[in-house]
């Protein structure tokens, strides 16, 4: 047993979706596609006596994170960093709970694949009703299209394969299980139109516009974020708002062209990845 | 359209396999478990009026590359530039065709997905006997285990989860095509045996393991090659034979604490991406 181990896992820019439940928790999850980000969350698990977790070195609850150290009958210490806000679109509840899975996977030597971590983690995310297709997008890295829902082997993924700046600002925090147990008729009528185009034509382009649409007719488009996204449109830019968070990004330099002061960084290459 | 467009894929060492023909190349392919490597191909794609390959500054044939460019219908000029060797267990040639597709997909604004890249580069691969599995390993990273044979959707990986120093020394040549064309009945036999293996137990010990006892039951063992395992096993280290090259790989410093003066990298965390 090692004495710790650290994964990093990338942010995760949901860009639009459609939800699918399921009374199985692989089965269960999102179509869409979104954006993985350079900021993300860096997990360092070691063992304890008593599971805890600490991000940025305050001590938090994270139910999805208790879940997946219940899977691997493990208690942990749990130190996050994250260069990113939680509740505000950025799946770090999904990289805590994947970076949790695979660090304590080699910490207690669980001897367990890689896509049964991400089952394991994508399943108390469902669970806990924090997220339904951030973990198989973080594990996989780059600008991942969702086509199924699920984790392996039910989920399918392809990609955008481009790369690009990412700018974004944070407003505030839109609660996921709210939008997720309110009415979706709005959010799947305009994903499933999203999805659609993006398929057709996997470019960051149609991704953006799909997105900006997305959040238009599924009425999660938040004042602030619309106010954003004409600004940056204003400026010759592309923006659109993260799902789900009073948060909008851009695409290259679109929010500074905008005169915003935004935080910045790329898509991700990699999926989630032990690091020590 | 850009003016040209560079992709990086990693290398990537078989440790075994079984061969999975099929009429149809994107479900023909290979089972197995590999390492892909930091040590990897650079790719970088330009308009030309007539389709050439430079590899390190020497112009070379690589018919699945023509196969490729053909798919998109474009004519370029593709200079790449190795850290390893041709024809050596490492997937250059692999590295060589998806490196290609994506880098032309974005130069021509070709405008396909990621999946229908690398289908592209597997079927190129499959078509030209060049390769059967470094294609789907190579566009995921990692330490990738090839459940089932074939492009997406047909092909299905996992991966161990986990990352290791590689330390490799190349002794020559093996070819590809002979071994594939061949009985493959021993290899069939051995390959299911480690697959099975890995896939029970997923973690590098098991990997290295199996590995081993694949190459010697699948007598495609070189003499050099088990040379020099028996020298890293008497130094307490673990290595095997890159599939297929007259190559020595070791985990960790295998091979240095063994007094060879070995190559060294480590298994990438991310699969083939576009760096500009």
């Amino acid at each position: 047993m090692s004495a710790e181990s650290t994964a990093f896992v990338p942010g995760h820019i949901t860009g639009f979706f459609t939800t699918h439940p399921d009374p199985d928790p692989t089965k269960a999850g999102s179509r869409g596609a979104g954006l993985t980000l350079s900021d993300g969350v860096r997990v360092t698990v070691a063992p304890a006596s008593e599971s805890i977790v600490e991000l940025d070195g305050e001590r938090i609850e994270v139910p999805p994170v208790d879940r997946v150290l219940d899977a691997l009958d493990v208690t942990a210490r749990i130190e996050a960093t994250a260069a990113l806000p939680l509740g505000a679109g950025f799946g770090v509840s999904g990289a805590l709970s994947l970076g949790s899975a695979l660090a304590a996977n080699r910490v207690f030597e669980r001897g367990l694949s890689a896509n049964e971590l991400v089952t394991i983690a994508h399943g108390a995310e469902v669970q806990s009703g924090t997220g339904l297709g951030d973990v198989v997008a973080q594990a996989r890295g780059g600008i991942p299209i969702r086509l199924e829902p699920g984790s392996p082997p039910h989920g399918l993924l392809d990609a955008i394969p481009n790369r690009t700046r990412v700018e974004y600002v944070t407003f505030g925090e839109v609660s996921t299980s709210d939008v997720l147990e309110g009415n979706t008729d709005q959010i799947t009528h305009a994903g499933k139109a999203a999805l659609s185009r993006v398929v057709q034509e996997p470019t960051l382009g149609s991704f953006i516009y799909a997105s900006r649409r997305f959040a238009r007719e599924s009425e999660l488009l938040t004042p602030r974020v619309a106010d954003a996204i004409r600004a940056v449109s204003d400026a010759d830019g592309q923006a659109s708002m993260a799902m789900l968070g009073d948060t909008v990004y851009a695409l290259g330099t679109g929010l500074s062209d905008a005169g915003y002061d935004p935080n910045h960084c790329v898509t991700h290459p990699a999926g989630a990845t032990l690091e020590s």
